[in-house]
């Protein structure tokens, strides 16, 4: 059986590739694995039957032959370990590359949700201008990490891997048009933005844009009544 | 070979067992392997030979037999992987454990982890106590969710696994002396501090505390010179 994932059936970052499902996507495309996609609107996230795949109530889930995941790291793991190309076949590759995956979750990208979530939910605040500087900081304090050790190499392990996925997925938030000034931020490491560009070049990258893409114009054109 | 880690020769938590290689000591322990530890300096983990191992230059670091690792998760989920009692071992519940990893590293985490950043970073700024209930309030969000995915459960999948390991000591971190209020906060949860006090309990916990204890006693006792 296909695997069945869940999306936002109106995407707040309007199409642009933001919301987690479309490391799913680009993930599935990677290995041709083709699947289904349940849509949901912000108010059947937050009920049962949805809570009952995800207590957190967010998008992405996978399910697939009774195996029912949420955490798009977790799904990308799961992903790449069943299906061929996501992982270095030999042992002493692949654990970096598992490494590379949670850098991105739990190091790079915490400090651009963060900033992030204050550009949408504090940008009225008094302080706000006051703190910005500090968050951008701890964004470029990461960048400037992952620009040093990624050098001159094409991908973080060897060749293209579920690292290089997660980590341009995360690093992409930055051009989102809700983080304003993320992409100069970005901008500021050349070596991050060419990275970045040449996840993007992927043929399985384009047909999970766009995939996503049409969820979000579809829905536009014709509202859920 | 024993694997190294490494942690802090002078722990910022002063031995209360919430810098991350706690996480580690607890995992081998729980699979009684031994281990060596090498400690690190302020200084040195941000010199090439760490950032060598971990270019964010943090801790812990995993070491054995020409694997090397950082990423407390990625630690965890190798350790895990290689030696029995961390993971359910059928593969149904194989994948909603390493879920659950995911979801103490990157749902629970981070507002638990910025709520603590703004507690130390942000204490004497005006804005303090006007920002302090909303982040409360989203560690609240993520406390209650948690809290009504475990219900009456003693763990998140049927018995003791990293999942726990990992939610536990991510959970622990509202207990931390920086922390204010954090305690108040879990309390407001009886079912997860009664789960915190479970994970807690067991031998393997204790061992791996009184370990990483001893380290902050002893760099107390005899100040590097």
């Amino acid at each position: 059986m296909k695997p069945t994932i869940t999306a936002f059936e109106t995407s707040p970052d309007e199409g642009q590739g933001h919301a987690r499902d479309m490391r799913i996507r680009w993930a599935l495309e990677e290995v041709n694995q083709p699947y289904a996609v349940r849509l949901l609107s912000f108010v059947a996230l937050k009920q049962p039957p949805h809570l009952a795949l995800n207590p957190f109530g967010s998008i992405p889930t996978f399910e697939q032959d009774g195996v029912t995941l949420f955490e798009s790291g977790a799904i990308l793991l799961h992903i790449a370990e069943r299906y061929p190309g996501l992982l270095p076949p030999n042992a002493e590759n692949r654990a970096p590359a598992i490494t590379w995956i949670f850098a991105a979750l739990n190091t790079v990208e915490p400090p651009i949700v963060e900033r992030e979530a204050t550009m949408v939910l504090e940008k009225d605040e008094s302080w706000y201008w006051d703190r910005l500087p500090m968050l951008d900081d701890r964004v470029r304090a990461r960048l400037f990490a992952l620009s040093a050790s990624l050098g001159e190499a094409e991908w973080l392990i060897e060749s293209f891997s579920a690292a290089d996925l997660m980590m341009v997925t995360v690093l992409r938030r930055l051009l989102a048009s809700n983080s304003s000034d993320g992409p100069k931020l970005l901008g500021e490491f050349p070596t991050l933005q060419a990275y970045v560009a040449r996840g993007e070049a992927r043929p399985a990258y384009q047909r999970a844009f766009a995939a996503q893409r049409a969820v979000y114009e579809a829905a536009v054109r014709c509202p859920a009544t």
